[in-house]
């Protein structure tokens, strides 16, 4: 860019792919770090996976990464409903970190757990709350003394959701899980995600009837909320 | 953006504009934070540019930009020379905020001092580390509760540049200073900024016969290094 062009438009390319559990955005955490258990990759992409360009990277322990709302068709909306309001408030989407924003960008704080070149250049991450195959722009190191501002006031997001639902595996459900490679992690994933009780705000008091569904990594979950609790009635692990 | 185009390009638009006392790159703050009397705004781009779409935001004190490193000439290295490792110890890009990075995409936090409407709508900012005219291609809330990780591991960075100059002022620049609107706010500004020291690291064991000069605001500011001390010699006004 020269400073001619920075009124214009400018032109970004992914230099990184998301691997992730979530593989639909039902469910993703709606922030990061949220579930530890979610553990990723960035998958570096060829003229980007040059190992010279993280040296340094070992001393830190997390990531900015910023991305790109791949799912969310573009459109963006002057106001929007946070799920942090119940859904039902509006507030300005410059107020919030609504994926329906000017540009589609979006920022998350990932833990980062490691660099492997095995398998091109990735880095192994874990916390995260982003849609498998997003786009990555950028990779930072998280600086404390410049990035974390503790005292920060959060407006109508001040505090941290401290609430967890209980979550209960079916018979069905914890048989079909033992089975699975990587059985514990699966279940921590499983319940650390629906503790958080993803259903839209509005269907929160809905009757105990209702059943949902998501795909985490290579299984489809699905369970009903009981009387504050998630009981995990079913899982299936995907055909590929 | 699409689900199926995530693979390639991304076109962003500015969504608004920097208006900051830093007119050129030399002298400006590596950080954001470190001169709270960088004062500014965000002036906002037609379209961008309703009250509706900040509603809630009065309740954050810190904002997040991301904004283009438009006066760097896009080229990037995978390998960088931080100022924090005196210039002459490499690191990756990616375990950098070096500006010569891939997509030349910033992140800066700064404190949020409140809208204004009576111009456009501007977002009135400190601690600035931002050129005059940065284009912006998205503002967020701070959340603290997810973005602040105060025990985060800051790898080379993990400490606060604490050490600062001590700044004096020249007879001539003292008087020129007091005949300029917000003399203080002028005064503050500079001796914030140049007890930063922004000489290059490689120069700082130079002779004093050095003189440097930056653009400050609507001043031309010349000075030299004695012994420790910053002395401003010379305060003159920009012709406009």
């Amino acid at each position: 860019m020269s400073a001619e062009s920075s009124a214009g438009p400018h032109t970004v390319h992914p230099i990184a792919r998301v691997v992730s559990p979530y593989r639909e955005k039902f469910g993703i955490p709606r922030q990061p770090g949220l579930v530890p258990a979610a553990r990723g990759h960035l998958q570096m992409l060829p003229g980007f996976d040059l190992p010279p360009a993280f040296e340094g990277l070992e001393g830190f322990s997390h990531l900015w990464v910023i991305f790109g709302f791949h799912a969310c068709g573009g459109q963006w909306r002057s106001r929007v409903r946070p799920p942090r309001l119940g859904g039902n408030r509006e507030v300005g989407v410059f107020a919030s970190r609504s994926p329906f924003r000017p540009n589609g960008l979006g920022l998350s704080v990932l833990r980062f757990e490691g660099l492997e070149v095995a398998h091109g250049l990735r880095l192994h991450v874990s916390g995260l709350d982003l849609l498998d195959n997003t786009p990555v722009y950028d990779i930072k190191p998280y600086v404390p003394y410049v990035d974390s501002v503790p005292d920060a006031l959060g407006g109508f997001a001040s505090d941290r959701p401290d609430e967890r639902l209980e979550v209960l595996f079916s018979a069905q459900a914890s048989e079909c899980l033992a089975k699975l490679p990587d059985a514990v992690g699966l279940a921590d994933l499983i319940s650390h995600t629906l503790a958080l009780d993803p259903r839209p705000a509005y269907r929160q008091g809905e009757s105990e009837a209702r059943r949902y569904g998501m795909r985490l990594a290579e299984v489809d979950v699905r369970w009903r909320v009981h009387t504050g609790q998630v009981v995990v009635e079913e899982i299936v692990p995907v055909e590929t």
